[in-house]
């Protein structure tokens, strides 16, 4: 299958840069190679590494790349999660089985309908991979809005990273070259809501804020209960799919709720001052 | 993305085998096996060589199969392309670019309607799959019906052989289990929670004592715009599909937020009392 024609240009949608892969404690440098070799072959070139355990820039990952790294450009580094999907606005967990969060769980195919529609939008995706051998853990699947889990036979269920991004890229490039593609399906893609999903910093903005407000206020008690506590919480917002008013709105209320009342008696409205 | 449960039967449509994946002269034994992997992770269990370079059985498949080849039983061996196919009734050929024989090209997804409905009219087809360095001859091209292709950028293109085996294994995965997948509605496919939605009294009820404490700390103001902007709220959180856990622990929030902080430093863990 192999084969490059060097005459033709980079084959992307104009403007839309595709979704960012994250690698997530990716640990042979290997992988990271043959994931970014996946990437290209669709025409994706957004690389964010978060702790590559064997380090950057890598030999190993250089030589399975097969060049890819040169259509690659620039690999993002990061120490934490939080910091490498913060430009996006809509951000999905590779999972190889349904966990306990209740979170949209979609297809790749369905997913990479989301993302031409949050693209159009003028927002920007991102997926997020685990290492190797475990997987994302429960914090880094609760930054995520949906997760993403490829249909496969339970009974042997092996599908490694690159195979996995080699799928999330080929429905992207079916997605964004419906012309150039026959396309059986037809369905339409998910409702986007008007103005895009809010980025990932600002809805991680509001979590801290309400986080620091319930620890003031006793509410995420006892701590050995508050991780489980606090990812129950993020999940539910983050099922929503929360718009950028969204976010604001939640955290008015959050310091609307925390000012002392204007009235002794609740529930009465307001008199006509708005001071 | 690894992981098998060995308790579910293996996840096949009743009474269709899947294509047929018929590597063509075959070099590496590793690339057999991983080939058969990708295959078994998505159902396929009819794996057919034509002059394997490296011969057949293969250590080093056996070893790249990691447990696939137990799924497929017997690896049929032949010394002609054409009498791999002979039992088909219909074959297409993978190639990497278009050649310049005049011959149906289609994608994975569209070759796997194509199956799907051949299968279902008592048929049965075949891919074949060229080496490594050279693919398919003309003369393999020409005992197939149609032209398989991945859309692939063109300036990068480097799927492997198991990759491409990946696609159309998921192509065929998501052709026969449609009803088990998801599908392109994208943000309604949230799964069912545990212990289903909360029941919408309780969800009203939330909604009732947020309101009626934004209502007193003045948040929802001035009156004109109190309509539209309990609409969004409620939407925001309906989005979400609550369970009666988390309506519970929002309205536990909404009832924190309002007391008065336990501590005048907020963010600082609390002390040990719970009161």
């Amino acid at each position: 299958m192999a084969g490059t024609d060097r005459t033709k240009h980079q084959d992307r949608v104009p403007g839309a840069p595709g979704p960012a892969v994250i690698l997530v404690a990716p640990q042979l440098g290997e992988n990271v190679g043959t994931a970014a070799r996946a990437m290209v072959n669709f025409g994706l070139t957004d690389l964010r590494l978060v702790r590559p355990r064997d380090g950057w820039p890598n030999a190993y990952a250089l030589t399975a790349a097969s060049g890819a790294l040169e259509h690659i450009g620039r690999v993002r580094l990061y120490d934490r999660t939080e910091d490498a999907i913060a430009d996006l606005t809509r951000v999905y967990a590779t999972t190889a089985r349904r966990r306990d969060i209740v979170k949209p769980t979609v297809t790749p195919r369905a997913a990479m309908a989301e993302t031409q529609a949050v693209e159009a939008a003028g927002g920007r995706v991102g997926i997020l991979f685990g290492g190797e051998r475990s997987g994302l853990n429960n914090d880094d699947v609760t930054l995520a809005q949906a997760v993403l889990t490829v249909p496969v036979n339970q009974a042997f269920a092996s599908l490694n990273l690159a195979q996995a991004v080699v799928l999330v890229g080929y429905e992207y490039f079916q997605h964004t070259h419906n012309a150039q593609t026959d396309d059986d399906t037809g369905r339409g893609s998910a409702p986007m809501p008007q103005g895009g999903f809010a980025p990932a910093a600002e809805v991680l903005g509001f979590f801290e804020h309400l986080e620091s407000e319930l620890d003031a206020h006793n509410f995420l008690y006892p701590p050995e209960k508050r991780p489980a506590m606090v990812r129950n919480i993020r999940n539910l917002f983050q099922r929503a799919g929360l718009t950028l008013q969204e976010v604001r709105t939640l955290r008015g209320i959050v310091s609307a709720l925390v000012r002392p009342p204007r009235k002794q008696r609740r529930g009465l409205p307001p008199e006509g001052d708005s001071g």
